[in-house]
C-alpha cells in the first residue's frame, strides 16, 4: 500500500444535537475535521501508510485531537505541541431549504501560527509516496502559507507526487495575500489536483476556449502548463435544498475528459468531507491502479457515500464504496 | 420599526428525542411556545417592539417562561404571575405516514384562569402599533375569551390596528360558549385577519358566491362587512405524508385576489409554528412597506423555513427568509 | 379477542443515536426486540391476551426484557430465568445509500441453550388459540429448533392454529443441520404462513409452474401439500435507498392471490420489525373476520406503518393502522 | 405471599438531569411515582400479589403510566381510564445546603376528579389481604378522599386489614375538609400505622404523657383508642444537609417500643420514596413472620437504600435490603 | 432597588458531562459565564436594574450570549456587537484529590480587542447607583483595561459609586503590563473592594503590621490610602479536595474587622462563580441597609449556596440565601 | 523509556448514566476496560512503549476497541481480529450503601477462544522490558492460559521481567483447572507480582509465620521461594459504604516491608481500574528509579487518582499523581 503524509490544521468541530440552529444548542457535540486530515482518515483506514503533520496546542483538547487521528491509524509522530488554541469550527446541519452553516474560530490557532522552518520535513515526509495539502491551509494565515510551500518543495526534492484540492474560498486569504499568487506556484508541483473551471480562471488566470466545455478546457490548459500535472477532478453538485443533492464527478487526464452519471441524495445526513472523501477516494483507486474511470466512479462513491455518514471522516470500507460505485445504492439491510 | 402586543398563552412544550412517540419517551426536551408569543418573537428578532401580555403561575416553570420570552427580546413588563399551573403541551413528531400528535394540558393553567379585569390595558398597550390575538385565545376560556375583548376594545380605543389568527380548531370552545359568537365581534375589529373559507363559512356564516372561488368570495365579503379589515390571508398546505408538505398563501385586499406558487417541503423538521411565522412575516413585510404581492411572498417563505427549525419560534433572520421568498430555496452551505 | 402463544428470543437492541455508524457511536439506546415477540406486543396491544414463551438470563438484563414484555401486556408467567447470557443485538440505522446493519451476539444466550423437553407446553400453550413461531428460532440452535418443534406438536394436539414466518436467512442454521429439513416439517403444520417463492424453492423444494407468477404458484402448490394451510402470504419491498422504498403485499388462498397497490417510504425511520408487523397484522385483521383483501391492506398498512416508528415494536393503534390502511397517508396532525 | 391493593395517584416524575435546577432544565427525564404505587411496586417485585387502584387519563401519558406498573408486576387490571389530564410531580434535587423541590401539578388530574362509586370495590379487593392507602390520597380532593373511605370500608367488610401511610402535608387539604376530621375515621381501620408524634397530636388530637417519648406515648395511646392497630412505626431523620442525614425508625406494638440505630446517608441520590420503601419492608418483613425488630430493622434498610436509588421506586432485592438490614453497608464491589 | 452597570467579558463555557475529564468529553454542555457579569446576573434576579456592558461577536454564539444575560434580565441596550470571536472557556469538575481545572480560550475575542473609546459611557452608565469590574477584565489586554479605566473615570465623574473584584490571577497580564501599576490607579476608586491580605501585598505593595492579623492590617491600610474605601472584604477557602471545602469570609469597615463562622461544603457541585456571588451578595445585602455583619453572612451564603448550582450563576432566590444566612443548610425537602 | 507488552482481554464497557441501576438504564454509555490494558493505557499516556496483545472480533465493536488503544498510543500491530463476539461488561455504579456491580458477559469471546500457538510471541514481545499479565486472563479459559504461559515463557526466554496482577476471583476458572495449579507455574516467573496474604494461603499454599504480619510473612516466603521475585505489594481499602473508602499500600521487597498512610476517598466516582493504576504506578516509578518507598506511594496516589475519574483507564499525568503522592490533595482549581 502507498504511504502519504498530509499537512493541515484539524480542527475540533462541535455541533448542536440534530438539525437544531447554533442559536438554540445547549450542548454540543464533538468531533474532529479538517480538509488534509479528513483524507488521511479516510486513507489510514483503507490500509495506507498516512501520516498527518500538524500543530495542536499542548492542552485536553490538542491531546483529544491527537487521540482522535491515532484511533484511525493516522501516524502523529510528526504533530508538534505548542500554540495558543485549538482550533475551532461549529456547525449547524441545515434542513429542506436552510442552508447548512459553519462558523470558523481558527485565528490564533496553534496551527496558524506554526513559525516556518519549526517542521523537520525531511523526517515527516519519510517513507511516504504522496504529499497531500489544500488551499485552506494556504489561506489560513503567512506562516501556514510558508510551511505548506516548504513541503511542497521538499516533498519534490524527495521524489514524492502532490496532490492538491485547491478549495479556495473567499472567506480565507484575510492575511493580505493574493490567493493566486500564493496558490499558483504551490500547484503548480501537483500531479493531481482537485479544481474546478471557477478556480482556473480565478487563480490560474486562464480562460476557457470558446465553445469548449470550461473545464476540459481549463483542465487540459494546466495539464500543458504544468507538465507533472497528470490528472484534474472536480465534483459536480445540484442542490434542490439542503436536504437533497445530486452529484456527479468529472475528471481530466491525458486520455482526454471522463464523467460519471449523477448520485441522488436524500435526505443528506452530513455533506462535510464529502470532498475530501472525493480526494482519498481518487488517491485510493490510482493508487491501486484502478483505470482512470472507474477510479473516478470510485472517488464520486466515496463522496456520495460520505453524505451519509455524521461527522467529517469517512467512516466506511472499501468495500462500501466499491458496491456503491458498482451501481448498488439500495441500502439493503445487512444482517 | 412598528411596536406590536401580542396576547395569549404561552405553554412549556415538552417532546420526546427526535421521532419517538410520546409513549417511549424517557425524557422530554423542553421548550415554549404558543400562537400569538411566537408572533411576538419572530418580530422582536426582526427589530420590532413587541410585548406579551400573559401570565404565567409563580413557580420554577413559569421563571423559566419569562427567561425565554426574555431571551429573545420580547418586552415581559407586563406579565402577570399567579394563578395555579403553568400551561404544558406535549408533542410527537410525525414521519411518513405517522401524523404528529399534540396533546394540550392547559386546562386550569395560570392564563386559563385569568380574571377579567386584572390586566391594566391602558399600560400594556402602550406605545404600540399592533395589537395581535388568536382565535385560540377566545377559546380556552370564558375568562380568556373576555380578557381578550378587553384588549381589543382598548386597542381600537387606543388607535393601535388589530390582527387576528382565527385558527379556529374543534377542540376549543369546551367551556359553552358557540365560537361563531365569541369570535365574530372580536375579529369585526381587525385590520389583518388570517382566515380560511372554511372559516368564513363556519365562524361568520358567510357562503362563497356560486362559481366564484371560495377564499376570494369570502375575503370580499369580510371586507365589505367590516369596513376596518383590509387584509384576508390564508396558507393552503397540501400533505403527500407528515415528512412531505407542499405549501402556498393566499391574500385578498382591495386590489383583488393575490396568490403564490407552492414551497416544497421534504423533509419536514417541525411543523409547528409555520401559521405563526406566516402572520409575523405578513405583519413585518406590510409595516415595512413592502408591495402586497411581496409581503405575501414573505410571509410564506417564513412559514415555509419554519418547517426547518426545531421548536415553535421561527429562528431565523430577515435575510434567510426573504432569500428563500427571492426563489433560493438550495440551501448552499454557508461558511 | 383471540389468544396467541408466541416462542422465540427476544434480544437486547443496542443502538446508536440517530445515524451514527457503530463504530462511532459513545452510547448505545436500549430496546428490545425478536421477531415473535414483535408479534406478541403488537397482538397485546391491540387487545389480544398474548403470552411469550422464552428464557431469560436471571440478570437485570433478563429483568429488564421481561419488563418490556410485561409493560405492553404480554403474559410473562411462562418465561424461564437461567441460562449464560442475554441474546444481544447492534444495529446501525441506514440513511441513503448506506444499508442499515444488524450484529447478531446471541451465541450462548439463555434462549439459544434452552434444553428441550424444560418447557412445559401444556401450561405454556392453556388457553390459546394460536401458536406463532418463525424460521429465525429454528436457525438458533439444534436445541432451539427441537422445543420449537415440541411447541408445534403441543399446539396441533391441543386445537391450536399454528402461524409461522418463515423468515429464513443464511445467516442463521449455522449449527450443522439443513434448513429445508429442519423447517419443512416444522412449516407444513401451519394455518399460516409467510414465505415468497423464494422460500418455497429453497426450503420446500417447489418450482413455480412456467408462466405463472411465481408465488402465486409455489404458494398453491403449498396448500395442495399442506391440506391445513389455509394463508400463504409476503411483502415486496423496493428499495431506492436506505431511506427509500416502496412496499406492497400479496397473499394466496382458496380464493385465488390477492394483491395491494404500494405504500411509499420517505424518509424511513426503522424497518426493523416490519414483518412482524405484517404478521400481526395479518393474524388481528383474520381474527376479526375482516375479509381477505381488507385483512392483507390492514396487514400491509402496519408493516409501512412500523417504518415511522423507533425500535422493533409497533407502537400504533388499530385505528391508525386502520387510518392508513384506508388510504390516509396524509399524516395531519392531530391536536 | 400475601396480596395488597393500593390506591391512590401515580403521578408522571419530571425531573432536571443531574443536580440542575428546574429553572434551568432543557430537558426533563421521566419516570412514575405515588406514595401507594412506590409501595406495590416494591412489594410486587419482591413477589407479593400488588394490584394498584387509580385512574389514568386514555392518553400516551395515562399508557406510559400503565406500562410503568405492568413493567414492575403490578396487576393494572383495575386501572380506570377517563378524565381529563395525567398528575404530574416536578423535582430538582438537592445538593448541599440547597433543598430538593417539588412542584406538584396535580390539579384536576384524572385521579383528582375521580367520582365515588366508580370503582366496584369487589372486584379490586378481591383476592387481597392487605389495603393500603395514605393521607396523600384524602389530601387530594373531597371525591378522592371518598373513594379512598369506600375502599377501606369494602376492604374491611371483606376481611382485608388495612395499612395507613398517614403522610400528612400541610399543602394538601386544599379542598376545605379539616385534616383531622377527614383522615381520623378513616385511619381508625388500620391494623398497621406510619405515624409521628406530631401527626398523633395534629390529627388526633393526642397529647403526650408527661415524662414519656412522646412518639411511644401517642402510639400506645393510638392503639388503645383503635383496637385494631397493632403496630405503630415512623423514621426519623436528621439532616446536616440535602447530601447528608441519618435515618432510624421507631415501631411501637403490644410488645413495647422498638428502636433501631441510625443509618447514615452520604452522599443522598434520591430521597423520593423512602417512607414508601419504608412501608412495603414493614409489610412485607411483617408479612413473612419476621419478628418486629427484625422487621423493623429490614423496613428501615429498605428506606436507607431507597436514598441510593434514582426515582420513587425501590429497586432493590430482598436480599440487598436483607444485607444491609444485617449490618454490611460497605457497598463492596459485586461481581 | 439600587442600579448597577457591570462591565467585562462574558465566555461561553463549555463543560463535558458530569465528572468527566475534558479530554474524556463527547460533547460540551454549554453556559455562559464572567466575573462581573455574573455578579449583573444574580442582582438582576434579586430585582436590582443591572447593565451589562461588553462586547460579542456577530454570529450564533454572540447572540446566545445576548440571549442568555436577557433570559436574566440583564439590560444588554449597551452591548457592542463585533469583533472575531467569542471568548470561550473549557471547564472539567474536579472530584475527589483530582482539581477542577479551566482552560482559558479568549485571546484575540471580541472583548479583548475592543478599542478603548468605542463605549459611549455617559449613556453606560445613565441611571446606576454603582459600577462593577474586576481585576480579570484589566489583565486581559491593554485595550480592555483601558476601557476599564474610562468607565471607572465616568462613573466617578457622574457620581456612581465602584465596586471591585481584584481577583488578581498570574496567568492574566500576559500583555506586558505590570499587574500593580495597571490595578493600583484604578482600584483607588474604589467604594468596596474584595481583596486578600496577598493581593494588598503584590499589587499595593502593603506590608501587614508585624503581629497584626494580615488581612486586617492591610484592610485598613488601604482605606487609610484611599478615603473612598469604605468596605474591604474577602473570602476564605480550606480545601480537603476537590469535594469538600469549608468557606468563612471576613469584613474591614469603619468599624473594625468583621468575621464569620464556616460554611462546611460537601460534596461540591460547581465551585466557579462563588466569589461572584459573594460580590453579589455583599452589593446587595448593603443597598438593602443590612447591618455590616448580616451583609457579611448573606454574601457569605450566597457563596456558599452557589456551591451546590451548576454553572457559573447564583440561581438562586433572596429568600434561599437568606434561610442559609440565617442558620437553616439542612437542605429540607421543599413540596 | 522502558517497553512493556500486556496480554489479557479489553472487554467493552457499557454502563447507565449516572449511578442509575443497571435494570433502569434506558441506554449505555460505551467505554473499554480490561486488568492488562488498563495498564498499558496508563504506561502509554506516560511515555512508556506499550504494546497490547490480544484479539478482538472483526466488527464494528472490535473496531472500536482497537481504536481505543490506538488512540491512548498503544501499540495495536500484534492484535488479531477473530472469533465470534467481543467481550462484554455491564458496570452499575454503587452509591452510599448500594454496592457496584458488574455483569460479565465474555463467555465465548474472541479472546476466550484464541487457540494457543497462535500468537507469534517472538514478534509480539520484540523491543519490550516487561511483559505484564494478571490472573483474570488464566482464569477465563483454558485457551487463555496456555496463551499466557506461552507469552511468560518467551519473555522470560527473550530476557524480560514479567510482572503479575495476581487479582484473584471466585467466579473465574469456571472452566475446570484449580486456580492454583494454573496460576503457580506463571507467577513463579515474575519480578514483580501483585498479591495479599490470602492469595498467598489460597494460591501458593502459605501460612503466614505465627505472630508476623500475614502480607510481610507471606511475601518473604514468595520471595525465597522464588529467587527472582523481587517485589510484592498489595494495596488495602476499608469501605464505609460504596461512596466512602480509604485507601493504603505495602510492599515487601529485599529492604523489608513498606507501608504508607492512607488515602480519604469520597464521594468516589469509579473505583474500577484502581488496581491496574497501582500496577502501571509501580512499574512507572521503579522504571523511573525511584526508591522503593516513593515507588509505592506513587502507585497508590495512581490508584487513589483513579477513583476519581470515570472509566476503566487512569487518565491523569504523571504530575497529576506525584503532586497527590506528595501529599497535596486538596484538589485545588486550576486555571
Amino acid at each position: 500500500m502507498p504511504a502519504i503524509v498530509t499537512f493541515g490544521e484539524l480542527m475540533m468541530r462541535l455541533s448542536p444535537p440534530g438539525v437544531e440552529r447554533l442559536e438554540q444548542a445547549r450542548e454540543f457535540g464533538i468531533s474532529f475535521g479538517g480538509v488534509e486530515a479528513n483524507v488521511a482518515v479516510a486513507l489510514a483506514r483503507w490500509g495506507w501508510q498516512a501520516r498527518h503533520v500538524t500543530r495542536f496546542p499542548d492542552s485536553p483538547l490538542g491531546l483529544q485531537a491527537v487521540q482522535y487521528l491515532r484511533s484511525h491509524g493516522v501516524d502523529c509522530s510528526q504533530v508538534l505541541l505548542g500554540g495558543e488554541r485549538m482550533g475551532l469550527y461549529f456547525i449547524e446541519t441545515g434542513a429542506m431549504s436552510r442552508a447548512a452553516r459553519v462558523v470558523y474560530d481558527r485565528a490564533g490557532s496553534a496551527f496558524a501560527t506554526l513559525e516556518p522552518g519549526r517542521i523537520p520535513w525531511d523526517a515527516a515526509l519519510a517513507g511516504a509516496d504522496w504529499f497531500h495539502w489544500s488551499g485552506v491551509t494556504a489561506g489560513i494565515s503567512a506562516a501556514a502559507a510558508a510551511c505548506c510551500m516548504e513541503g511542497i518543495q521538499a516533498a519534490r526534492r524527495l521524489g514524492l507526487r502532490v496532490s492538491c484540492d485547491i478549495h479556495y474560498r473567499s472567506n480565507l486569504f484575510r492575511y493580505g495575500a493574493a490567493p493566486a499568487e500564493v496558490l499558483r506556484p504551490m500547484a503548480a508541483e501537483s500531479t493531481l489536483l482537485l479544481a474546478s473551471a471557477e478556480h482556473a480562471e480565478q487563480l490560474f488566470g486562464l480562460a476557457p476556449e470558446p465553445g469548449a466545455d470550461a473545464f476540459a478546457s481549463c483542465a487540459q490548459q494546466l495539464m500543458r502548463q504544468y507538465p507533472g500535472l497528470r490528472y484534474v477532478a472536480e465534483t459536480q453538485r445540484e442542490s434542490q435544498s439542503a436536504s437533497h443533492h445530486r452529484l456527479s464527478a468529472r475528471m481530466a487526464h491525458a486520455g482526454g475528459l471522463l464523467e460519471t452519471g449523477a448520485h441522488t441524495l436524500l435526505p443528506i445526513v452530513d455533506r462535510i468531507g464529502s470532498g475530501d472523501a472525493f480526494a482519498a477516494g481518487l488517491l485510493y483507486a490510482l493508487g491501486a491502479d484502478a483505470p482512470p474511470q472507474a477510479a473516478l466512479e470510485f472517488a464520486l462513491a466515496a463522496a456520495a457515500l460520505k453524505h451519509s455518514i455524521p461527522g467529517d471522516a469517512l467512516l466506511a470500507t472499501v468495500l462500501e464504496v466499491q458496491t456503491l460505485a458498482d451501481g448498488d445504492g439500495s441500502g439493503k439491510l445487512i444482517r
